[in-house]
């Protein structure tokens, strides 16, 4: 779980550097990207990051989930809320029977969804 | 926060479709990014987001963050515990005292630890 | 330009190595990515990359074309060809009279096609 | 290759829509990352882009090098040289005959190179 102490703590590190300033949402979300890049770059050439410990995943990992905080916070959100309202949706966008009977389906409405397909 | 009924609602979202075989961390690293994207979509063109209300920009998030709750359970991390070990790498890396006296220090401790300006 | 010399030393570049085992399409997307972050790094904090020379945005810029040229050498396809396709596509979405009379329609276009407003 | 003729249709594209303003570098670099977080969807849960045509991968690879010669241009730089200048560099920091002896070699050098693993 990510806890109200875990939140705080995070609020505490920027607050303690004056980081406010700098923690725009346009700027988190670039932060998010960066972020997730390096934890993308584990998996570049190979599927299961050969060379790398397992420290250096949970790091990257850890570095997307605290610029997301950041960004929850500062958009004023409540995490487990958006993500139980967008899973929601979700669901109803892929039912679970129609997906375990046809597993092509998630494509298909997926890219139905973007526009791609129409 | 993300509670613990959270992370159980999108482990059951996962199972009642069979989708387990796909997330792979290589499969959700690429996921995170993909959203990521998405939500840095919202400022693509300009800093504040304007034809896009707050519900876009909140659905983005989470689905970022529903895609770092499932890499979280696929590497048996929990969020907590890997947040704060990063936290304390990094306050090491970036004392307070010094970031609030010398804003600069930051981007040079950054790209030093890059290795980019060694 | 990309000139077809400059493919060619890309191309010798790989071979010399013995790496086109791994340039994959799904590889060389991920590394566009990883390469892009790290163009996008440079403009983190504030919109002008104040602490870096523009010795590093260019390389960061070239990193990323590098990638493209192999992503297209691998799929077989030339850029000009595949550039001026989606160009024409692009020009017919985003009509230039209608854009340059009413900026606004192109945020709209671009999220109906998206399917996000529809 | 990218020939003249073709950076020329784009900046004709461009200034016909009055939409140099928007096309800073940093928008530039956010719109990279967001074209090629489409070109990477095609392989997000496979290797092998199951269902998706061809001319949807060409298009987003198309969309990605776009914005690199948006980039390129407004930054005043020519892509052969920027390309050339940097491979004469990797190749330096990846020596062939070394790498094709020990592959292995080629992340511990990259690692190394980004700090990870001073």
């Amino acid at each position: 779980m990510i806890s109200e102490s875990t939140i705080q703590a995070v609020r505490d590190f920027t607050a303690e550097r004056d980081w406010e300033r700098y923690h725009t949402p346009e700027n988190l979300a670039k932060s998010i990207m960066i972020e997730g890049a390096e934890l993308l770059e584990c998996y570049q050439w190979t599927p299961q990051s050969p060379t790398l410990d397992d420290e250096h995943v949970r790091e990257e990992l850890a570095d997307v989930l605290t610029y997301c905080i950041m960004m929850a916070d500062r958009l004023g959100v409540d995490m487990d809320e958006i993500i139980l309202a967008k899973l929601e949706k979700t669901k109803r966008k892929y039912p679970a029977k129609l997906m375990r009977e046809n597993p092509e389906a998630a494509q298909e409405r997926h890219w139905a969804a973007r526009g791609e397909m129409a």
